[in-house]
Order: structure tokens, then sequence, then C-alpha cells
């Protein structure tokens, strides 16, 4: 297989030549050019990801900094751009921050320090934005603000909170209840909390009683979404709706069963995110699903244009999440 | 804070020597070696992992193979080694293999020329472990036997199979059967096909019919569970007892209730591995529970422990699993 000094002796160039024709960064000659091109032509010559990196001193490493990796949705998207990025030749870190400052503090450092490539941001932070702004890595957010240069990858959590309030409606629930994040002690705002506000407009519009609790923030803390869901069906025994992710509707199901509840006649559920595992319940809960393989997919593909040096026009890719009808409500 | 280089000028003498008396390697005269260690408590200084990492040329990072990160097993697993790692000052690089020869042919050239610190190999090899022995790096192996030169964590699967069997024959099964694992054409075995052999020999011993069906090995392609649970029930109507992982669980027991199954008196259920999200089925899975987080402590004790150099004399590192009573058994 040719080398890009290969392509450089071919050309009668240097190899820094080369490599400022394949990144397109940096001046040559037209008529340079176009003999380099003709050599890469003449040699079938590709310039794989690894080469270049090496060339080019990169790591080819990418670091994906999320709460807990163990939770489904994050498992599920890590093992989505893992897939994408090793195709890119990148491999992958992994960061958990399980919120705490000093871990992400201590991870910034760190990233700073190995000069990773790029980062995919899909945690909440507790740090101040302009910390991420200084690191002068391409980042690329997942679902998060964090401040106008910094590009975002998120799902349009508004048409997904009002697909969620209407199948409710639609099954004919009076008297509902949703699972909110906690607002931590951060300046940073996901765009998905957007679906929350939209669902309590919609309910209200309707003359449906709506209560909103605040829970942690995506854990993979079973016991605790168990305790949560048990403690609210006691509370709250004239509930005839639930809106929840993943986990938590796992739990608000085996709490429901357990308490006696007829699903869907006693109880309408569904859920927000709809990872694969959500699938294997019974019965089936009915499902907001957010596209995670496409996320990972375009998050993948803006950090490594960032990494290229490409300018990324689009600053925000906006996916739309869909209804997977299952047997916990009766909008169908 | 005080720094390596504090601690080689207080004490009068090279920054290598320090990391002569820090490490343990090479020779360094007995009173030079009290002044060192007489500076370090002077100066308070705590020799951390990265600043080490950057002294000894390290990269920090250590990889993790694995087939499926999106699988709940590995999911646990990774997310505690990762918080095991970041403990000691380690990144974490994950590297998904899907199973497929080129991919982790691909993983080992790029972990070999990153030059990363170690290998924790969770995944199924198709290579020849040759290719492992000839990487020179620390590798740890986790459930496979990558030959006597590679320390192995484990579980006592031997004692899992039987006591997954005796619940079965306890809740009075007459008739089972067990998902195994396919054995792919590799030399490499994992411990964890015994817990099988096990099974087996237990139910024959106690004159009970026992089928062994072959399945993909891990992955977490939900509609493949989903598939093969509901042929399997259609074509053995009679079985009244299943011993399976836990994505598999989950599709027999979602698909036993589907076919109006009674869960525990037409079909005893009993799970392997346990992971955190089959807490949340509803009837409650009875499970064989690994020591998933103490698992990958230990894996990752092992490999900082090769990393420094440090002879690992107990090469096996040997837990047992336990019995976690649920719903779909009825031995207690």
């Amino acid at each position: 297989m040719a080398t890009i000094q290969d392509v450089a002796k071919h050309a009668q160039v240097g190899v820094g030549t080369v490599s400022r024709v394949l990144s397109g960064k940096g001046y040559v000659k037209a008529e340079t050019r176009q003999r380099v091109q003709a050599s890469i032509e003449a040699l079938n010559y590709t310039p794989n990801e690894m080469a270049r990196n090496l060339f080019f001193q990169k790591s080819g490493i990418v670091a994906l900094i999320v709460p807990e990796v163990s939770h489904p949705f994050f498992a599920q998207f890590v093992n989505a751009a893992e897939m994408a990025l090793c195709e890119k030749g990148y491999q992958t870190m992994i960061c958990n921050t399980y919120y705490e400052q000093n871990y992400e503090q201590r991870y910034l450092e760190m990233l700073k320090q190995r000069r990773v490539d790029g980062i995919i941001f899909g945690a909440h932070t507790v740090l101040d934005i302009s910390q991420y702004e200084n690191i002068h890595l391409p980042i690329v957010a997942l679902d998060r603000d964090l401040g106008e240069n910094i590009p975002r990858v998120s799902v349009d959590h508004r048409a997904g909170g009002r697909m969620a309030a209407e199948e409710l409606i639609r099954s004919g629930c009076r008297n509902v209840l949703q699972f909110v994040g906690s607002k931590m002690n951060t300046e940073v705002s996901t765009p998905a909390n957007v679906r929350h506000d939209v669902f309590e407009e919609t309910m209200k519009q309707h003359g449906i009683a709506c209560r909103s609790v605040c829970v942690k923030w995506p854990t993979a803390d079973i016991s605790y979404y168990q305790t949560t869901a048990s403690r609210l069906l006691e509370d709250y025994p004239d509930l005839d709706g639930i809106f929840a992710t993943d986990l938590m509707s796992m739990a608000v199901l085996q709490s429901a069963l357990l308490h006696r509840k007829k699903i869907p006649e006693d109880l309408k559920l569904i859920t927000y995110d709809g990872t694969d595992i959500i699938g294997l319940t019974f019965p089936r809960i009915t499902a907001i699903v957010q596209p995670i393989e496409r996320l990972a997919g375009e998050a993948v593909q803006l950090v490594v244009d960032l990494i290229h040096g490409k300018s990324v026009e689009n600053k925000e890719v906006k996916l739309q999440a869909v209804l997977r009808p299952g047997d916990t409500t009766m909008g169908g």
C-alpha cells in the first residue's frame, strides 16, 4: 500500500506539501497541487486516518464525557459512537463524570494534557462554560448548550414532549405526573428539559391535572428508581398517567404491578428515550424513541469535521424522536 | 503541592534518583534512599499517578476490549472499571470487537501503536493467542483463558451453574432448557462455559430432562433474543424451567407472559449475570448474580500492578456468584 512518502517521492515534492494538499490547509501552488493529486491517483493512495494522525501528530483519540456509561441511554450512545469513531480510524476514551465536580475538573486537566483530538460532551457540567471554551479542542455537545461556539447534536424534545402528552390524552388520562430531571447548580441547560415544559402546557390546555416531580438526573442506580416509584404510587394513588425516562418507567411498571394496578386500565405509562432494553418488558411500554445511533453518528461526524479543521456551518443538528406504541397506553 | 522536582532539590539528588526510590526499581544507596524518603515526608509529597505517568513516559491509558459496551454486563463492567482506573489516575479506552476478526486485528495494531499502558481483555478472540502474547503489554483477561502468562479474573462458574440447577430442582422442574453460548471458531475458551456442563450434569444426576440450545454469544441485539425466545416456547411447549443470561431471560419472560403462561407455576426461570437492570422486571427474575464491580476492581488492580512491574503472584482471581431469589422460582 502506498504511503504519504511514496506520494511525495512520485510527485517530487516534500511530505509537507502532500500533507498540505491532503488537509487543504496552507498554500500550495496550483501546478504543484495538480502534480500531487496525479501522484495520489497514480499510486492509488488512500490517506487513511491512522497514517494521517501519525503524520499530523494527532493522538487519534476522541473522548466521550458522559454521566455514567452503565445507564442504558449512554451505553447505547457510547456503543454507537465507538463504532462510528472506529470506522473513521479513531479510538474512543470514556469519561464518566458521576456528576462530581472534582471528577469533571480532573478529566478536563487530563484531557488537556493527553491531547485527545476532540471531545463529545454528553454530561451535565457543574463547571463554568468558559472552562470548556478554554480547552481549545474540538468539542461537540450532545443535548447540551455549551455556548454558541460549540456545535450541538440533539433531538427535537419539544415535539417529543408533545407526542408524549398527546398519547396520554388520547388514552383518556385526567390526572398525570411527569418526572423531571432536577436542575442542578449549573449554568448549563439541556434542551431535553423543554419536553417537560411542553408536556405541562399541553396538559393544561386540555384541562388535565399535571404534577411535575423532580428526580436525580440520569443515574444507573436501580434502587433509587424503585424507592422513588414505590413512594410515588403510594403518595398519589389517583394518578392515571405517568411520563418518565426508561429506568424510571421500568421501576414504575414494576411497582404498579406489585401494587396490583391494571395496566393500562388503571394507569397509563409512556417512557422517554426508548432504549433497546425497554423493548423487553411485559407489558411493553409505549415509548418516545430517541434515534440514539443517529445522534452518535452525527456527533462523531461533527467532531471529526472539526478535527480536520472544516468549518461546521450547521452548528446545530436536530433529529426527530418517534412514538413506538406499546401496551401501556391506548392512544392508537 | 510538592513535585518530584521539589523532592529532588530538597534531598540534593537528581530526579532520576527520586524516581528510582519511588518505583523501587534500580539501585539507590541506602543513605541516599533515607534522605529522599525524609524529603518526601518533609514536603508531604504524594507521588500521584499522573505525575508518575508523565515522568515514566506512560500514556496513562488502559484499554478495555469487550464485545459490546451496550450489553448490560459489559456496560456495568466498563462503568466500574472506568471508575477504578480513574481513581488510580488512568484513563479508559474502550474497544468493541463485535466478534469481527477485522475489528479485533485492527484494535491490536492500534493498541500497539498508541502504546496504551495495559489491556483488560473481556471479548472472545478469533485470533491466535500468540498475537496477544506478542503485544508485550500488561494484559489481564476477564473470564478468558489467554494462556498461562496472562493473569485472569473470573467467577466460580462451576458453583454458579450448580446453584442455578439446584434452584430449578428445588422448584420442582422436570423438563428444563438452558441457553449456551455457541463455541466459536476460536482457540480461546471461557471458564463461563463450565456452568453449562455442571448444570447439565446436575440435572442428569436428578433424572431431569435437560436440553441445551446454542445461541449467539453476548450481543445487545434485542430482537434476536425476542425471536429466539418466542420460537423456543413454541417448539418446546412442555418446558417447565429455563436457565439463560439476562437479556435472554427478559425476552423469555416477555414471551412467556405473551403466551399467557403462569410464572412460576407453568414455567420457572433463572438468570445468570444478574446485572442491575434485571432487578426492574416484574415478576422479578431469580438470578445468579456475578459480582461485576468486584471483578472490575480486581482486574484493574492486576493490570495496574503489572504496569508498575510488580510480579502478579496470584495469577488467577476467582470470585463467587450469589443466588438472589426472585418471583420466577420457588426454591426458597
